[in-house]
């Protein structure tokens, strides 16, 4: 039995980010669903282990904790291998500018949490998830692009295939179009065609 | 003459952090101001270094980036003197969740764009800055209050800190009072007496 447990939603970007690379890294998990659709983020079992009330939230022996990201550099820092940052400083400064234009300046805008704040109306709500995505992703392509190979960042895996894909997931659920994001696309159809993310998506978990 | 370049705007949160750490670690800088209110942000001359059109934007010699807490962690790696993350990963995890609170889950929802895209009136305006604001402080507040000592985690200075206090000074002059977070105000009035603080706070750029 892992000390390990990560609380997630299934189609949580943020979720999904963490059961990637807990997969890739080969570290034993449990798992507890917390359904953002019946608001069980807010509940007391929930906030006590994370008290931002979004998902996802790890508890490690005693000690609990949220923010994705900051949970990816912990994973990196403490099961290296397979390594989810370039060696070089300068390196690690581009893929981190990548993870974060997704994680700091695309996903917090278009959450459903953010959604319900600006509108009542779906279609509002839609509308404003599509303007923060297609801006976040505008910045994306025009970093990857002149840097992405198979991947965002080269030719290996990083915290920015992490971030980028599942937010292509919610772009998709929320209509936006593709076509404008050329490298954003074909790295992620490939990214989606591995197995780590294959065992990792979304639909496993409904 | 440096070859490190900041695009800055006085009284962008996430620029403060950045000259704040630089200024910790004694690293050389040119600073250039970037006026938001003039919308030189979504010019051709600093989307070409910063295609996010967000400040801060660091000129390294011949390349460019985006995204201040990459722009940290770069910082902590190049000049670990004085470092601004502790040692252990337990410690680094707690540390850079506090710090994703705010860089993540409260700044981008409380900017200027955010604002300006959610409503056309001041106070409209205000009232949604406010709500994130509140929201993202009850979380570092509960999160801080166990762990802080003179500062937000513990008694070093860290990115934890250079993420609040700019965030703190955003606060007041959104009018966000300060009674239901008492550990956050401690700290950010023991921060904001310190001459690291006070050397790269806004008021010296206007």
């Amino acid at each position: 039995m892992s000390d390990l447990c990560l609380y997630h939603y299934y189609r949580s970007s943020c979720s999904w980010r963490v059961r990637w690379a807990m997969h890739l890294k080969e570290v034993p998990l449990q798992l507890r669903p917390v359904n953002l659709l019946k608001g069980e983020q807010k509940g007391d079992d929930y906030t006590r282990l994370n008290p931002s009330g979004f998902v996802p939230g790890l508890v490690i022996g005693q000690d609990s904790y949220g923010e994705s990201v900051a949970i990816l550099e912990w994973l990196e820092e403490t099961y290296p291998a397979p390594p989810l940052l370039p060696v070089s400083p300068a390196d690690r400064l581009k893929v981190r500018q990548l993870c974060h234009t997704i994680s700091s300046g695309t996903q917090p805008l278009q959450n459903l949490a953010a959604q319900r704040m600006h509108a009542d109306s779906r279609e509002e709500q839609l509308n404003w998830a599509r303007y923060w995505i297609e801006r976040g992703f505008k910045t994306f392509e025009k970093l990857s692009a002149p840097v992405a190979g198979t991947f965002s960042f080269g030719s290996s895996l990083s915290i920015a295939d992490l971030c980028m894909v599942p937010q292509v997931y919610n772009a998709k659920r929320f209509g936006v179009s593709m076509d404008p994001f050329p490298t954003i696309n074909r790295v992620a159809e490939h990214c989606m065609r591995l197995d780590s993310c294959q065992k990792t998506k979304p639909e496993n978990y409904t």
